[in-house]
């Protein structure tokens, strides 16, 4: 049982009288008032104070000696034995609030792809429509672990339901860095992740882009296309991120599994191995570019030796990136409709509790769009 | 799309006489009766042969086709332009499959922690429900890929609904190696993971225990208990499994939230750093040890000391291992009836093909389970 179950267990059995006490005396005992070995007023004390029963107060210090907050002693009274973290405090809020805030770390460049529309709509009707409100902030202007800091302590103050976080693309040094700090300040953590985490997945629940199944779908669909003697796996330079080597991998075994070990992947790096790998036309040669942006610029190369994408060769992409319609590419666009659906389901179970023990995670593999390129 | 949910799509616009054609002549293709540049007899030449209309023959041969196998040519004919995998083949089987296989790779000495009937009662009584039959190979005298590579062709070639991969705790070589092998031969692929697995998530469905979690639980617990003023994170040896850091990195990230980082967590091994951490009675010191077994170990070599958990020091395991009930340890108990629930939910909506765009992973908590200890 995790500290927010336990809260909530221990706020269900109080009436809403003893919330208010409950929270009142947690709030003087963090904000310094009493001290580790202090001791609290009487129950009798504290109903006069409040106006409440002694009843109600008796319950309201029975939790936080549940809690392992204080400690009651016949001779001594009701004792502070330990200074709850402000995470307790925060814990309570997030019962009451109505609230998911979304914190958008993606670059301006990359925004269109990391986090656009097709996801943030259906996510906020889900979310409206359960009542909850969603509040969306781009924190691309955040550059150390200080301001984060001091941004999460804001949000958390407030009260909020859950935090989504939208990693940056490519290398996200601040979120990594901060996804144990995250943990400090919220339990309900969700991620949607573009494919750049490398990070523990048992910390934060993940809905996320299966690149590896897409890498499958893209070769297994180049297989089927006809005779297909060369598969070469196009990159737009050498890097090491998450998703790319993913696709790569998936690019790999489904070439084996489609085959039986008969097709070989091969690999060229533009500007590396050269601009383009083909000098004369080749239909049976299949090009599958790392993304949409690495096959522009592939097809870009071809066009100067005079070779056009699907007539002369063929290539397929990933991402369905919406800079580059005009080229007509077969590729891979991520299923973001079904993701909000998974991650609004993720974050409203974890609202409303139902199954509190279980960590989610799960990849959405990409729907294949055939154009004129492959 | 995978290759599994592109024959799919293309049987069920097959009737049976057609899907029968179409295997037979993909088993002809496989076995070497027509190789690459071979022409197959024509469609009309298959109706008699087979005794079936030209119209069956034909959407055959088109779904050959499509599946990128041959490629119908006016002048030349239906040319055999790849010869697919054997996987392609027992995909085809998985759909007319009513069973699952349960691989067993764990160790004896530990099978009864890492998979026993609390697991796989309720997992065979779901399968069963919905008409699939369970069958369990332990597999622990496979020692090298070669056997595994036959044994995972035999269950393939009899065509399976799913296999379900129990890996052996610890150091999990040959399963580790050989997760790509999996991929070559199974697209329904589940793992039960008790926190031995760091291969990567994107291959395969996961249910497991949530070892992070549960650490954070148990020094939650014990900050809970009263006064606590030393928390020491007890090993029996040095090892690097994955369970064991998740749990340690649980209770120092649990200890700091709850603490608000006042509580640091010690660290003591078996045999490297002493016997036991104290020699005098300290009610307020709360050993976590990495396991029940290594609990065990340190209440025998507190008790050569005169000192006994529950009384002169608080102790708390995980695992919930029956081995050590004497010792009326608290403990926590990995959840394995949700475990099994939702381990048969995956594999059933698999079979069904309920959303097979997404892969799942969860981790579960396990519960607390208060005895004489803490």
């Amino acid at each position: 049982m995790t500290i927010q179950h336990y809260i909530k267990k221990e706020f269900s059995k109080m009436n809403e009288l003893q919330k208010k006490i409950f929270s009142g005396l947690l709030h003087e005992i963090m904000t310094g008032k009493y001290r580790v070995g202090d001791t609290l007023p009487t129950e009798l004390e504290i109903g006069k104070m409040l106006q409440v029963t002694r009843h109600n107060s008796h319950y309201a210090v029975k939790a936080l000696e549940n809690a392992g907050i204080v400690m009651r002693n016949k001779k001594r009274g009701t004792v502070v034995t330990r200074i709850p973290s402000k995470f307790e405090l925060n814990s309570l809020k997030r019962f009451t609030a109505k609230k998911v805030c979304i914190l958008n770390h993606s670059h301006e460049d990359y925004r269109h792809i990391h986090w656009n529309e097709r996801i943030s709509v259906p996510l906020e009707k889900e979310l409206n429509r359960a009542g909850i409100e969603m509040e969306t902030r781009i924190i691309t202007d955040i550059k150390n672990t200080g301001d984060y800091m001091e941004l999460l302590e804001d949000i958390t103050d407030q009260g909020i339901s859950a935090i989504v976080i939208i990693p940056a693309g490519g290398v996200s040094g601040l979120f990594l860095e901060s996804a144990e700090m995250l943990f400090r300040y919220h339990e309900s953590l969700f991620i949607f992740d573009r494919g750049s985490l490398e990070c523990d997945e048992s910390i934060l629940n993940t809905v996320g882009i299966n690149d590896f199944a897409d890498g499958v779908t893209a070769v297994e669909t180049a297989i089927r296309s006809g005779t297909v003697r060369r598969i070469i796996f196009c990159m737009h330079q050498i890097t090491d991120c998450r998703w790319q080597k993913e696709r790569l991998r998936g690019v790999r075994l489904g070439a084996w599994r489609m085959s039986g070990g008969a097709v070989f992947v091969e690999n060229y790096v533009y500007g590396v191995h050269g601009e383009f790998p083909l000098n004369a036309p080749s239909p049976e040669t299949v090009l599958i570019a790392c993304h949409d942006e690495a096959a522009v610029t592939f097809i870009e190369a071809g066009k100067r030796r005079n070779l056009h994408p699907g007539k002369d060769y063929k290539i397929i992409g990933f991402g369905d990136d919406s800079r580059f319609s005009q080229y007509e590419l077969t590729t891979l666009s991520p299923n973001l409709e079904l993701i909000a659906k998974h991650l609004a389901r993720q974050i409203l179970d974890s609202i409303a509790n139902r199954e509190p023990a279980i960590l989610h995670s799960c990849r959405v593999s990409s729907k294949l769009i055939c154009r004129k390129t492959l």
